[in-house]
């Protein structure tokens, strides 16, 4: 019999939702929202999502759920940096108020990542290296199958690895990071040294116009960016030689191709070998997807 | 019933021989020579060390091998530049001089990280990075207990990451690779800008007594390397999360502790979470039981 599962994208200021049923959307929801530093009322939000869809399609088989941040082997968020929760049982809230035992809860790049090899620009790849560029830089590492975790949940950090000792500053607290270099805060600083001024962080679509508008500033922040992806990536395919290497998150989804014209090759050139680069495919819908993986695999 | 394996770990300039059975070096065999350009000529003397061996311990289930190269999965060198060995079937070659069936071959520093994972430093671990300085600088990549090989047979090669834009030029090709900052070639780059004259490649054992006679330039050479190095670890293990970074090589077996002073407290700062790095314990043995464990496992 076929089965019905719930899946969650939280993020800091956006939670998407779905009733996912044989690889098919049977109803969604999307709601944003301010962000909030109070624990309950974004936990508020999350199951009005989940009432909502509920109210579709009653009988769910399963939970699963992306967030920004750690989560730990009990369904426990241990660090989310863009949402209010702290030591937060997210797991055991929702078993309570729902009712529903099987729920899975897992960092929202792994979640994608497994979204798009699941049925996405990385299917039928074993072995798979995901990088997400966004106001910061996650990414999530496959190997034969299964996300890598790592022995204290920080596995797919590329983010942070070094790419010069005397980069820019990151958030990290260290300098020289992938994330101080590629990321949209990367991109902002850079337009912003050259004049532009921004009332708020940098919007994906800004990026998306500045090319379709010649925008030479713009033109160059991204040129930079990619190009120092390109490096990252050249190293990391050194290392772990995947099978794909997908690029994700809102930039990617914005501007990919224009990026890939930079990226590939200064990839090529840094990896030993031809590393094979592929834009995410699913956009907003892979940590949906991902989430219904996640409760069908044995990734838990 | 207990089975004999033969070991062998081939080098430019020594080969290394063993029977082993139930993790107990039954026989041994080591032959130094000067590096040759004659395939046939370092055939020979693989020859020699296994027929010398079969006459100590002649009745063997199978032979693992170690060669710093690359080798796919028929068994053929397809790369190895400090043997003479171009798309060499040593695998065949071997299965008809001696009628032995049983045999693989690998790389030596994914050999020998399995030898360490096996018996030595990190023994009941299944996530291990492992990195090997030497002229060079080598890695091997172990998930979930299996050698990381990657799509095009050159994962772990962690000497090829970048850690500088601008950095020294690599054998490679590139500039700035971990390999041209931390190798012995690197050290010895160091010192002979200092002064230093140098009639051959830099010895292991000249560190060791530079350290023991306090001599400045030496020490400072080393220190550069290990800092390079414990951000590379830094960056590895925010991609990775490894339960335990192993340092191998004849540098670390060396003056690895010494390196460690320096290495740990980078690698920490650099690293999201504190890193487990440990010293290759098996040294010259590593590749001879790892020789072994290549054949016993699933890790053809």
């Amino acid at each position: 019999m076929v089965k019905n599962y719930l899946a969650l994208d939280i993020g800091g200021t956006k939670i998407l939702g779905a009733i996912i049923s044989d690889k098919k959307i049977l109803a969604k929801e999307k709601i944003k929202t301010t962000s909030s530093q109070d624990q309950e009322e974004v936990y508020g939000r999350i199951k009005n999502v989940i009432t909502t869809l509920l109210k579709k399609v009653p009988n769910i088989d399963g939970i699963g759920i992306g967030i920004p941040g750690r989560v730990n082997e009990e369904g426990v968020i241990t660090f989310s940096p863009n949402l209010p929760f702290e030591n937060f049982h997210l797991k055991n809230k929702l078993q309570e108020d729902f009712g529903v035992t099987n729920i899975v809860i897992d960092n929202d790049v792994n979640v994608g990542m497994l979204g798009e090899q699941w049925i996405g620009a990385a299917a039928g790849h074993a072995n798979v290296l995901g990088i997400f560029v966004g106001t910061g830089i996650g990414g999530a590492v496959i190997i034969n199958n299964k996300l890598l975790r790592g022995a204290q949940s920080i596995a797919g950090e590329v983010g942070h690895m070094k790419l010069s000792f005397d980069g820019p500053k990151c958030n990290c607290g260290e300098k020289g990071c992938l994330e101080a270099y590629s990321s949209k805060i990367a991109m902002q600083r850079y337009m912003e040294e050259q004049g532009m001024k921004f009332d708020s962080i940098l919007k994906s679509s800004v990026l998306k116009n500045g090319i379709a508008e010649q925008n030479k500033t713009i033109k160059d922040a991204i040129k930079k960016s990619a190009n120092y992806l390109g490096e990252a990536i050249g190293s990391l395919v050194n290392c772990l030689d995947p099978d794909v290497v997908v690029l994700g998150g809102g930039v990617s989804t914005a501007i990919g191709e224009y990026m890939l014209k930079t990226i590939e090759p200064v990839a090529n050139a840094r990896a030993l070998v031809k590393p094979n680069i592929k834009l995410s495919v699913l956009g907003d819908e892979a940590g949906l997807f991902g989430a219904v993986k996640l409760l069908l695999s044995d990734n838990k």
